[in-house]
């Protein structure tokens, strides 16, 4: 298989776990017989740099003409007193929109090897953490109208709105339901139904598609309480679908829980297949440039993308594999750091899963 | 001193925690010489099963002439089914709005004897949890527009507007600062200002009044990381103040990791000294009727009535004292069971903390 991957290197410490990752992807291409090609764009931070604009249009365009883009992570306080406009998010949001990725699959999976550092007691944990959430990623209060302007009386006044129209809703849902039908067939709708009309739309077309899937257990949840839950018992969750930015707080919360940002990948998705894989965590900015940051995030988002765009399941397995048996083997960079383990840096564990493949 | 406090009994097991209530305030009354006088006003379910109306006018002037308002807990499923503004949360919605109070004061604090109660590992609970989560209420995406059209193309769609004005943010900021300086010195404020003109707005009015609080140690956290740092490092925060939603979320969240919801009193103040106090706990339909529901968050939101809106601080800490003595005793109710500890009902809890003061 030929495929062409387009390559945001990002901000501070992710250059180096991308590094990393695109060994992984050319061990994997050369153990089963597939041509990887990388073409770099420039995007966040080092588009502010180079072009003074986050994501220029030659950019995205790379992006669109790729099979499938591989994201380090963008952002640092280089670039934190732009305007909001030139900020490196600003980049990552609009390379969202451009892509067409409606769709972001964040898992909440504990690792058992890393169970212990999960800020969770034990007996919780126990119970086991393997769930998804999957976020709505180009509608909501993120890409609604934002203005601020000056009342009569002289004072500011700003307006951040939320809109969402039912086919938004539908297609999310839709991915809910099927992501559900592919794993323990339970889907929670999360949202604030008891103050926002935009919640109160998405429950009714969430009860419309409901009827074709009866074999998926529905069920409605708040926002609020679901942040309880999550805490209180993450084992009763499979899959959540919920609108952006109730997405963006709550996968953070989950992340948390299982102990190890960095080891948590994410896959955004439209329509067709290629899709935008990236990191949970962000770019460390303290730790650039010291060959300590963790790379697994990186390389099982690269796995996703194996499986997820490309179809390549076993080889997508071979990577998740390989990181099984190196966390099996006690290795471990600086953050998952345990008595009795080995401490590696991020080429250190570049190697070790190399290793294993 | 005497004293007209208006009674919204709530609904579904929330009139039997404010009858323990009744009789901790009456206690007081008689031990330090005060006089309570009681006025029900209905609202949430009781209000719409008389009058059709989760708030009518007359309830909500009952609320306005009273000294202080104590409520139980409003909702239960026979109401579920009815559209947005005949739902019991509205009337909760209604009587913040209608009494002007912009400032809801949410502790996260854990009681030590209650301590392996929380879902969070031992050693992050050793570190200690004490904060406060000071919360926009009457402003943002609860109070803004909301509508829901038909587009050209036929299909629905949803707008949520969450506004905010300079003055909005100032009195609920400096309400923040004050908070702080009273305790820890440290104010953290929480919004999403890399995606939101609200929350950049919010970042310039807090930034103005830095200027004024030289003793407070100010800092901003992003919603979505501010959802992480509640599990995995509470004790870093003393005061965190933020809009009506992530208010909402945030609170929620930081009250599960106390492990004891049952215990957390609040209190909703605007410019003068008359409050709401409420359990943060909801109406608990599924043990009503039972005598087993907690009644200590709401005697304990009452003790916050004493404290903020009648300046008793002496009899605030005679309840609070009472208290913590009857957990010390390892009194407790069946939410917060645990081996070697007896186990009262709801009237049971009343009796024990009134023998106490
Ligand atoms: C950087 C920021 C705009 C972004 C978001 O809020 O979507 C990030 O938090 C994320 O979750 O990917
Ligand atoms: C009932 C609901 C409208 C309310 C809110 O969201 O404010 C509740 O969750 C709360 O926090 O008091």
């Amino acid at each position: 298989m030929e495929k062409n991957i387009a390559v945001i290197w990002g901000d501070c410490s992710s250059p180096e776990i991308v590094k990393q990752t695109i060994r992984v992807l050319d061990k994997i291409a050369e153990k089963y017989g597939h041509t990887f090609h990388y073409t770099d764009a420039a995007m966040g931070g080092e588009a502010i740099d180079k072009y003074g604009d986050p994501l220029p249009q030659h950019e995205l365009d790379k992006c669109l003409a790729a099979d499938s883009v591989l994201l380090g992570a963008v952002g640092g306080p280089k670039w934190e007193g732009l305007p909001g406009e030139q900020r490196p998010e600003k980049g990552l949001l609009r390379l969202r929109a451009g892509m067409g990725l409606y769709s972001n699959n964040r898992p909440a999976k504990i690792w058992p090897q890393l169970a212990p550092a999960s800020p969770l007691k034990p007996e919780i944990v126990a119970q086991g953490i393997d769930f998804i959430i999957v976020r709505e990623l180009i509608g909501g209060v993120y890409f609604g109208d934002h203005e601020t302007h000056t009342l009569e009386n002289g004072e500011k006044q700003a307006i951040d709105s939320m809109p969402y129209s039912e086919h938004e809703i539908e297609r999310i849902g839709r991915i809910g339901f099927e992501t559900a039908r592919k794993r323990r067939k339970k889907l929670c709708c999360v949202d604030k139904a008891n103050v926002l009309d935009t919640s109160r739309l998405w429950r009714a077309v969430m009860h419309r598609l409901q009827a074709e899937y009866p074999d998926v257990e529905y069920s409605e949840m708040f926002v609020d309480n679901c942040a309880m839950q999550i805490v209180k018992n993450p084992a009763q969750f499979d899959v959540i679908v919920t609108e952006n930015m109730f997405g963006d707080i709550l996968s953070d919360e989950a992340s948390m829980i299982t102990g190890s940002i960095g080891m948590i990948p994410s896959s955004s998705l439209g329509d067709g297949t290629r899709g935008l894989y990236e990191p949970i965590h962000g770019s460390a900015p303290d730790i650039a440039g010291k060959d300590i940051v963790n790379p697994t995030a990186c390389i099982l988002s690269a796995a996703m993308m194996l499986r997820y765009s490309f179809g390549l399941t076993e080889e997508a397995d071979a990577i998740e594999n390989a990181v099984n048996k190196v966390l099996d083997k006690g290795i471990r960079t600086a953050d998952n750091m345990s008595d009795g383990c080995t401490c590696v840096g991020c080429t250190g564990m570049g190697d070790a899963i190399l290793a294993e493949i």
